[in-house]
């Protein structure tokens, strides 16, 4: 059937959602709020989604008994984190809705496919080139101008699974310490600041894009969110349309991040995509207390073939990211003004693990 | 302990509590976004807070084996109603903190109790008599212009354990009806609105009171709430007031809801006290949308010893009850672009039964 025919759920469904970390946990308590029930599929022990789920099992992606089991007891499936097995997502996709698809799981899998399926639908991108020898890094150096960052097509994240190639001469050892094969090069980019726009797509193929966001990373790692993003009237516009682009050429059913790069300054400011997340995304959770309708309730909006909420926003707002022993300052955080605090649940805090986040709000006038 | 010197817990802790309706779903959705564990306990299978608490316990408020067991895998109890048996209060606050105390729930099931402490607490009442006899009632209608209404004094709501007397002549059989004894009559108001304040109590003793809201009942059952009140500055600040001054006189920690009428216009304008409910209030549900800190989070702060938040109202709001078959409604309010809409979960609707509600937002210029 098409998404578009799709089944449409009523209060008291379940959506069934794989992974059982923080995002999980919010879309649990956004469906809630729906009236809504959630049952969190996830391997690990003690997952903090579990703690808001009517019911959750704990099993591997791989038992196809416990798939058939969950896929049983819910009305729609739908993840948190695009590494979703793909024959995960096929054996559920043949029994009821996936939402987002498989194809875009597919395609967000592997850097290569992601970057071959966007230039296809016209995006602008960083040159990137496919390097599964070392002559192919030599040639795609030279084309790059010697330098550019290599990563393995698949499991990368938070900066893991990529070298920074600045000297040709070091190229083969970074080919080596990537595994040699299944690789890219993506050409270095002289961004002037990163940003990125969070869409959601109905059933129906309605869309709906929020305000474009100023991202910061700290050691590879989302630290802050800034809206209004310092950048043009006509670059915002055009991110809320690129992301739309993408969001439709998929059939897409749900939230995606979309991560681009902003190049040029004044009348020549323009974006390059560096990559889309088929999930809610961490550079969208100010919208829970900017916006009317978070992007976790315009999720499960989506999944359950509802129709969307306005992306608008009341509020400007930065969202800081709560990494290791900075959310220990909880109580400090809480009697901000106008901060919001928001934590996953975590039992143990561990260095680079994101425990919570906390948006501060300043009104729009 | 005295409660300023009470226990805070940390985030991961545990908040049992008492009673699995949309209050105790709300609740937990509040407590999980600040990263703590929710486990409630209710005698009444499928409740809708259970699909969102970490723990469940089906079980009698009179079972001691059940409540020893859930004290012992909580930090501090709360509960959603008001009618929780006094020794099940007794049993659990001897073992770890209750908030609100014993005491608030003791006053507040007892209208005449309820009244005294008002009362004595120097709040502005209607006027009320204590009612054993038909003699006491017959000697009370004098007083009070030959009408009242008659109310049982315990475990009356949305207009149960009442009867109007605008007739003398009638209060045999009003007094017949409702039992014939512990009840009381209360004066006849001619109030010219209804309103009410929601107001937070910390552990610390600070006290946070949301705006004025003017309500409108249908069939007893609150129908909408509505964010700011047609009350002169005067009357909004003295309703903050009164509600302050109540939490204070019953050293209280957590949400109350005060129900007030008004009375005179102009410079004549003033409040009287109806009744408090000590607990969130469905008058207080406009929060949730209107406001950076919802009741529901202002409660779970308050209960867990944590700093309260501001109680600053970024929009005007009516809030809607959906009654019954109102909420199959619930398709075309999520396309109301700047309505939010808000279900419970409950698996059936029946005439005058609470199944959502609806919050419709207007941000303020």
């Amino acid at each position: 059937m098409t998404e578009s025919a799709a089944r449409v759920l009523a209060p008291g469904d379940t959506i069934g959602i794989l992974g059982g970390g923080q995002l999980g946990r919010m879309l649990a308590e956004a469906a809630s709020a729906l009236g809504l029930k959630v049952h969190v599929f996830c391997p690990e022990a003690g997952s903090p989604a579990f703690d808001v789920a009517a019911v959750h099992t704990l099993g591997a992606y791989e038992d196809t008994a416990a798939l058939d089991a969950f896929a049983a007891q819910v009305d729609v499936v739908t993840y948190e984190f695009e590494n979703v097995p793909g024959p995960t997502a096929a054996h559920l996709a043949a029994r009821l809705p996936v939402r987002p698809g498989p194809k875009a799981l597919a395609v967000a899998q592997d850097r290569l496919s992601e970057k071959d399926f966007l230039s296809a639908a016209g995006i602008a991108l960083a040159g990137y080139a496919r390097i599964d020898s070392l002559a192919d890094l030599d040639a795609a150096l030279t084309r790059f101008g010697g330098q550019g960052v290599l990563k393995t097509r698949r499991f990368g994240y938070d900066g893991k699974g990529q070298a920074m190639i600045r000297d040709a001469a070091k190229a083969g050892e970074a080919f080596a310490a990537l595994g040699g094969k299944d690789l890219i090069l993506e050409a270095l980019i002289p961004f002037v600041r990163e940003v990125s726009v969070v869409a959601a797509r109905g059933v129906t193929g309605e869309v709906v894009a929020y305000d474009i966001t100023e991202n910061h990373h700290e050691h590879h790692i989302l630290k802050t969110s800034t809206v209004p993003a310092n950048v043009g009237m006509a670059t915002a516009d055009s991110a809320r349309e690129i992301a739309g682009r993408i969001v439709t050429a998929l059939d897409y059913v749900g939230i995606i991040g979309v991560e681009m790069f902003v190049v040029g300054t004044g009348a020549d400011e323009h974006l390059l995509v560096n990559e889309i997340a088929p999930r809610v995304h961490n550079s969208g959770h100010w919208t829970q207390d900017a916006c009317l309708v978070s992007q976790f309730e315009q999720h499960i909006r989506a999944v359950a073939g509802w129709p969307l909420g306005k992306a608008t926003r009341h509020s400007d707002v930065v969202m800081e990211n709560l990494i290791g022993a900075e959310a220990d300052d909880w109580a400090r955080i809480l009697a901000e003004p106008n901060a919001r605090l928001h934590l996953y649940g975590k039992a143990e805090s561990r260095p680079g693990r994101k425990m919570g986040h906390v948006n501060r709000i300043t009104p729009k006038r």
